[in-house]
């Protein structure tokens, strides 16, 4: 440890996630190496990527074809390598888990597996499957690092602290670009209004969840599965000013939080560093005096019905999680198409949930096949609507 | 540890910490035993105290004699012995130093150094004689816990981290009772106004020292020499609600808070049960969501200029912090009798720091010297007013 240079693999490179580890790697040089480097489909990017960090390992998921010849072919000196192949790679100690939907999944389960730290920025890896991933890391000691802000903060606020003293989480959540249109205007909201995030600049995908708010119930269901917290000790709180990343309050009484100015690079440096703080001289100062207040509303579960529903499956466990977040990710792709209203996306939610037979303590096979049934359920269901 | 019983003494116990203590140790029964009693002057409390806890030892400051007989005759079976003794008793694990003014110094650095942990809630010792009691702490391997609720907040927020990476400490008060009067209103303020803390139940001097925001000023020299902090960064911030009670910033930028309902039980059962915590049915919850805001403000030098003043002591060091305090004590008695009004406390304080030839690196005798030339100058110097 101390100032041994650290080797990263780092999956889903080229999007915002990606793009950010690597700017807190520059900034940290030479502190870490980049050992692999992991894409989906934005292969400029990554050979930009490549050149400049020069990873021993390199993958890309589609339109592959034209780095997998250069690197063949010696012109990028990589090697082409399946992603959960690259992560137990001897010289990965750290795996960035930065893939957007059930893409990292695998990859995951294979770093816990082979005991390396995992720095997860990938929300559906613990919805779909947090039993499974807590119980490999667990089995296998490897240390789950949160990359998200919230559950960087509930981490943070942990060091030094006994997690059986945990009393409730409070997750907070900047309510998204709806959270002052009445339910009369959710009606009406267009794919371009609900890509206007009030504070975070991230994927579509991600932004439409955060206008649901069920963006904040995927991360309840990962704060239960990192935290080891039961769902009715997690609370949703919105803060306009995403300020206050998320809050834990232990059996004291006493309460803790983690804040600053929205910076996802102090998250993503911290899962790196931990368990040390480096210096850096990027984040904006949070001036407190200056900024005059912080505001604080309970979320409201009739305008923004996907929370509840969210909740509701991470409370009923087994598939649950999985089939919500796959009727959601279809449910969003037709919002963003124009095929359905904002309020659907709850519709197409609930609808697939209630046909869902539930599993119980499900296997990986069992969860990807929920997965597999929801988007279909999901996709039939509108069309016999259409 | 673990469940073992610990022993306390518990200096000043019919105030109002004191007092406060002794609740909490009711409400941890049988975690905690009272070995040792000391009070200034309420000995009818006292004894009742005396009598539900059953110390060992017991003291009183003034008023004595009936107390005093009343154990030499058996009648209550306690020992009389004297502060600086009693602290070091073999029974007693944690001393409580909850007096008032400079009556704590000599009982606290007994206390340290015999080696006992110190839930040190009299701002006057290390305002004082910081550096005595921070290196007799160290020489004998003392814990000193805070008790005051900014302080208890930045250790808490400490647990888990490395003290060389705080960046910046903010502490947080509530303005006190003017805080919305204009610099002209000030002038006219009575006693009576500023007894009327807007947040916190307390003594009269802290009171009004929170009216003046010296005590803001004293916590930051508090903070220095129990965080080893250096005085550019400490900041403080005003924050009406006193929901957050302090923070700390890190050197790459992450800040942490420890927030709660105001109540003085939760630092002194923190400073009581470290490294443990301990459910109690006890505090209100905090609820965000109803509150609504939390608001932040910059504190107003001009019209709170003993805040700069008592700043500009802990920057000077040696006895200039107890000179700005016991000039401090005189001001306020005089204000509190009607004699000065609200903004000649800053005059008093200006004066007398301005008389003070300085001291550097003072003993404890030299400490002492200071504080009884400030009062005696500081009176003459308004009795040369009046």
């Amino acid at each position: 440890m101390g100032h041994s240079v650290r080797g990263l693999a780092i999956l889903g490179s080229t999007g915002s996630i990606g793009r950010q580890t690597l700017e807190v790697v520059r900034d940290l040089r030479p502190r870490f190496r980049v050992v692999a480097l992991a894409a989906g489909h934005n292969v400029t990017l990554l050979e930009e990527q490549a050149k400049e960090f020069s990873p021993q390992l390199l993958w890309a998921n589609r339109e592959a074809d034209y780095l997998h010849q250069k690197t063949a072919s010696g012109i990028i000196p990589a090697r082409w390598t399946p992603m959960e192949e690259m992560v137990a790679h001897p010289d990965v100690d750290i795996v960035v888990v930065a893939t957007v939907g059930k893409a990292g999944l695998l990859p995951t389960l294979a770093a816990v597996g082979a005991g390396k730290a995992v720095a997860l920025a990938n929300k559906e890896v613990l919805v779909m499957a947090g039993h499974l991933v807590v119980a490999e890391a667990r089995r296998h000691e490897a240390d789950l690092r949160p990359v998200d802000s919230e559950h960087s903060a509930i981490w943070q606020c942990l060091w030094g602290e006994d997690r059986k003293n945990i009393a409730r989480i409070i997750l907070t959540g900047s309510g998204g670009a709806f959270r002052d249109r009445t339910l009369d205007e959710l009606e009406r909201v267009t794919p371009e209004q609900a890509l206007r995030h009030p504070t975070w600049q991230m994927g579509h995908k991600i932004t439409v969840d955060s206008a649901t708010l069920l963006n904040k119930g995927l991360e309840a269901i990962e704060a239960h599965w990192l935290f080891g917290v039961p769902f009715d000790k997690i609370e949703v709180v919105l803060h306009r000013e995403s300020i206050i990343h998320s809050l834990v309050e232990f059996c004291d009484g006493s309460i803790k939080a983690q804040l600053g100015m929205p910076d996802m690079r102090l998250p993503i440096q911290c899962a790196l560093t931990y368990p040390q703080r480096l210096p850096t001289g990027r984040p904006k100062r949070l001036d407190l005096g200056r900024l005059g207040s912080l505001g604080f509303s309970q979320p409201d579960m009739r305008r923004f019905p996907c929370l509840g529903l969210a909740l509701e499956a991470g409370r009923r466990g087994g598939a649950f999680p999985a089939v919500m977040a796959a009727a959601d990710e279809v449910a969003v792709d037709h919002f963003l198409a124009g095929h359905i209203t904002f309020l659907d996306i709850a519709k197409v939610i609930e609808a697939t949930l209630s046909a869902h037979p539930g599993v119980s303590d499900p296997s990986l096979e069992e969860v990807l096949a929920a997965d597999t049934w929801a988007r279909q359920w999901a996709e039939d269901w509108l069309r016999a609507k259409a």
